[in-house]
């Protein structure tokens, strides 16, 4: 391993610099749980209202992650015969990576939302921190177990990126099982509550005696927390292998490679976030403090990254290529937040055209979604050809790398979101007061438009990440000596990318089909429960369980098709098609699933915001018919953002890590 | 042009053969629309509101056919300048016959309309004669139109196809016009009348009391006659060129060559389509007869293939490749009544979800359509493998023109739908009583089920067509001299492809905004007319006009986004970023517009019939929060199946008749 050169420095010292970065990511990440957990968890219940949200991650997680285990088994077990022990290992510790990683940012965040209700009773800026703060857990914990796990399995296997391959493909599968199994839960429990609850029972939010209420609470936690940390633990680790595998085997003119640079890259984003963190603070305004936070990272970053290319006399193309990424993720998250916000015209337009009804609201909304694709697209696309023109093949995954590098913050301000959401139920079950429900809705009205906001940025991600696989699969296909011409007058090639081409909507419709049955069965529940009067008068409390129950259920009903079609199409395609339609099949799904899916989550998000707008007293404001007629379209939105859209960013890249893993078998 | 031959006979016999069967066509069109006019028009209150729906028919054409005449004068200038006189000339002569086509079709579908409520007084049997022969006149036209232009333009231009790409894209204009404004128009008229009309007046579907009640009318003629028309009329005409271009220059062993095989298979659908029409009759059940119809033709034309093939000595392989075609829209016939008709499972699944309302109605409604994709993007997908397995590229034409060959049949079908739509508005408005609504109901569901199929089909066919256009691009480039190699690893051809993938969105967001908008007005203009109760209390006539101006003027004002992304699109990529991204763009926006396509098309189908599983008494029937919620779907699938869906087909092929167009200057 020590026979290469990193430009002059030797491998082992790039890779124990990026060691000790990630290390040291893990530690900040653990201080701040501990910061969080020793705060004030207020009074008894709060603690009780917490405890119930708690125990039903808690069952969510068994019931999950007990597949989660049984598949990772099965799967380690025919990997090991077919591609060897070290695919095999890397495959299970990358699941274990996802899995830890997702669980140790859900539990912290469902201890965090307790502590947040408990300051939003005095202080703005403490509430606003110890939720940023639990977010941070995430985003950190996040980033180092990625780059440590990466940076073991590189001492293990001699830095050869191609045998861990499986790493990338047990993030792959974790966050398939959480972003599917999470998204069913928590929209089923939110789409249940707010039709009986909201449209039906004229009830508030959160209010404690409905019954679908903790199931909610407990979906912020499972759906938005654990889901976007497996997604974007995948994305990050698979980025980077990907890169590595698509760098130049020998630097022109030297005896040196550029293979840990995509490490190098993802070390010094984690470095970033973690100084970012300290400035994300703000008295008044949360959204000013994430831009403090984002702006502060990626100024030190883009610092960082040159001092090194030009310490280590890395080509200055190659730097370039990765400014096009952190262009790129900014101008996604704009985007984004221009057709998402409440402050710009298209969700102004939705909101309008709610007063004739749900009809022209929904006609509407899915106009802006799918208006909304346009400029991303072009981004993402201009992004690649950009950055391969600065470097190749190797400038794509490079770009990726550095749009990924500082997920540390992004996530931080992402997983900030459920925390508020949450803390804002548990204000109006405990009955905190106005005031601190004022809080936490400012909170929350900021966590909503970040949480918009990343997930258009991870959608990008998940679509810019998925090409630089496929630049790694069709790499692999050659050094395995597989002669491919993968040219669109190839009827192979043709096929696989229509069948590519359906499937994120057969997938959808999987996830879509699982919440409207599961919200159909709670909104049947809370009939049930709400029938006789009883709980509503406040004489009787609610069955929490049953719900969360049905959600939990569903959730794990709901993951079988989706993960079949996500497993299965690969190796059918592959196996019986050939390489040349299984690469067709790849970039058909990644080109039609990044539309798609940003469709989606852009419509959603559209609705929601429609829905806000009118709530603060736009065209009539609540208790109007055009309320009514937002309050549809938020609900039909509400899979659509949180279950569909982002899980198909796990299905784009279960079919391109293990169209890698069994490339050399075709 | 004698030089060569096809298979020992001179290629003027098959030119002649083949004009004999248009011209033959186009007499019994003639024929058949003179037979129509003779039949008795009905009470004078009935001809008024013919007279009412007729007037509004030309107004929508002046209007639309103004803007087609000043676009085809300046392309046409534009393309002579840069491609030559053939190329201007082949353009112009499209664009006619194809407009002519449309016309044709919808002034004898506007005339049929009245005699069939006229004859539903007396006869069943009678009024499905006459409304089925009416839709005839628009197959017959259509078909022979399309192969008397291409043969005169061979004549003309010495059987070279190469210098008559212009006539398919002078189709592809006409019918990206048509589709989409056709389309607004349309659903502009039918959401703003449903949503005042049904939703809150109360008032039953066609009554004369709705100001929007001729303009709906009108928009059956305009959008599904029309529309449907010059879309079929595009696929056909491209196809047979697209399928002459892939022809093998010289057949192995002998100085033949196969160029007119496709016109010549077109030619023996057209008389399979004329001898089916006499099949088709029925006393009691509108399917029974269409399914006699399109089994007769399809019986008959398979023969007649088989016995061309034996006399000429054609290769069987091409055969084969012929039936791939042939059964794949069967296929898509089947396949598309699954998912579309209340007598199975998805519907009825859709029924009742929407017990629990607008969001659940909604959102199962989504996932049934995104889920009926799945098999007809298999059938076409492998329809490429195989048809290429037996006839190389050629073989792809091949199974095109077969599958478009018998359009004559399926057309005059899909005519008869807006026909009976039609009749039972004027038996409502001219209250000609019970019995002979009964009849017009049962006429007009079975037309919904075959506007389903058939649009089913029409879009599998348009995928189909863009790939073999796609190959004939291919062609012309490579025959041009142009090098390209458009493999996936060409970092232009991926940007292409995510470009292509984004095209169907936008396009598609356009196509709603624009209904939206429109119905919108629509809906406050029926509102402020209905408010002071004297047009509901019958005192005072409506005023039909305001609305029949409001849906003209929408359906012009729409057309300009979506027809300038359309016509944009290709000049863009191919001269900014070069063939290979082109050829990217071709099949990026085919593999997704297909799927989007079909999945609008479906869904808008499905709610649709699961509104009227409820009507039939289900779950409650009419009048309960069931059927309401049932109601919002079906208006929001108006314009995803008749606006957006249909008009996707017209996107994907004027990108790439365009393309074709433009290979050789790039």
């Amino acid at each position: 391993m020590c026979g290469l050169h990193f430009l002059g420095v030797f491998l082992n010292e790039i890779l124990n610099f990026s060691l000790f970065a990630g290390i040291f990511g893990a530690i900040c990440a653990v201080v701040l749980a501990v910061k969080v957990y020793y705060e004030n968890r207020g009074s008894e219940r709060m603690r009780e209202v917490a405890r119930a949200v708690r125990q039903g991650v808690v069952a969510f997680s068994k019931v999950e992650y007990s597949a989660i285990i049984f598949l990772t088994i099965i799967l380690s077990i025919v990997i090991y015969f077919a591609l060897g022990f070290s695919t095999a290992f890397s495959f299970i510790i990358g699941a274990i990576a996802s899995a830890v990683a997702g669980l140790a940012g859900m539990l912290v965040a469902a201890r965090a939302n307790v502590r947040t209700a408990e300051a939003s009773k005095t202080s703005f800026e403490k509430a606003l921190n110890i939720a940023f703060l639990g977010g941070s857990v995430t985003g950190l914990i996040v980033s180092s177990l990625g780059l440590i796990g990466i940076i073991m399995l590189l001492y293990l296997f001699n830095v050869e990126p191609s045998r861990i391959i499986g790493f990338g493909f047990g993030a792959s599968l974790v966050s398939l099982f959480i972003r599917v199994g999470g998204g069913i839960y928590t929209k089923a429990a939110d789409v249940g509550a707010d039709l009986v609850g909201k449209v039906e029972a004229g009830i508030p939010e959160d209010d404690p005696r409905n019954p679908a209420v903790i199931a909610d609470n407990v979906g912020d936690n499972v759906g938005d927390c654990a889901g976007m940390a497996a997604d974007m633990f995948e994305s990050y680790v698979v980025t980077i292998i990907a890169a590595m595998l698509l760098a130049p085997k020998i630097l022109e003119g030297s005896d040196s490679n550029l293979i840990l640079f995509p490490v190098l890259i993802a070390s010094l984003g984690l470095i970033s976030s973690i100084i970012g963190i300290f400035f994300t603070k703000d008295k008044k305004d949360a959204m000013n403090a994430f831009y403090k936070g984002v702006g502060a990272t990626n100024i030190v970053f883009i610092l960082l990254l040159f001092s090194a290319v030009t310490l280590l006399s890395i080509p200055i193309q190659y730097f370039f290529s990765c400014i096009i990424g952190i262009v790129a993720a900014l101008l996604l998250g704009l985007i984004t937040d221009y057709y998402t916000s409440p402050k710009h015209k298209p969700v102004q337009h939705i909101a309008k055209m709610s007063q004739t009804g749900a009809t022209t609201n929904i006609l509407s909304g899915l106009t802006v979604g799918m208006e909304s694709t346009l400029v991303p697209v072009l981004v993402v696309a201009l992004g690649i050809v950009f950055a391969f023109g600065f470097g190749g093949l190797f400038g794509i995954g490079l770009a990726t790398t550095a749009m990924l590098a500082t997920i540390g913050i992004f996530l931080s301000i992402d997983a900030y979101g459920p925390i508020v959401d949450n803390a804002g139920g548990i204000v109006v079950m405990a009955k905190l007061g106005e005031e601190a429900r004022k809080t936490t809705d400012k909170l929350d009205s900021a966590g909503n438009i970040t949480k918009a906001t990343t997930k258009g940025i991870a959608i990008g991600a998940a679509a810019l990440s998925a090409v630089a696989i496929f630049a790694a699969y069709d790499g692999v296909l050659i050094d395995s000596g597989i002669k491919v011409l993968m040219a669109l007058d190839s009827p192979n090639v043709v096929f696989g990318l229509v069948i590519g081409a359906v499937l994120p909507f057969v997938f959808s419709s999987f996830c879509l089909g699982a919440v409207t049955s599961a919200a159909f069965e709670m909104v049947e529940e809370v009939r049930r429960q709400l029938k006789d009067g009883e709980v509503l008068k406040g004489r009787r409390k609610p069955d929490y369980a049953r719900c969360v129950e049905i959600s939990t259920k569903a959730s794990l009903r709901g993951l079988v098709r989706p993960a079949l079609l996500a497993l299965a199409s690969p190796l059918i395609i592959g196996f019986l098609f050939g390489p040349e339609a299984l690469g067709g099949l790849i970039l058909g799904v990644t080109a039609t699933g990044f539309v798609l899916a940003l469709m989606m989550a852009n419509t959603g998000a559209a609705w929601d915001n429609a829905k806000k707008y009118i709530e603060e007293g736009n065209y009539g404001g609540k208790g109007t018919e055009t309320h009514s007629a937002a309050v549809i379209g938020d609900t039909i939105g509400d899979p659509y953002k949180d279950t569909a859209g982002p899980s198909i960013n796990a299905l784009i890249k279960v079919i391109g890590t293990l169209s890698l893993l069994i490339a050399r078998l075709l």
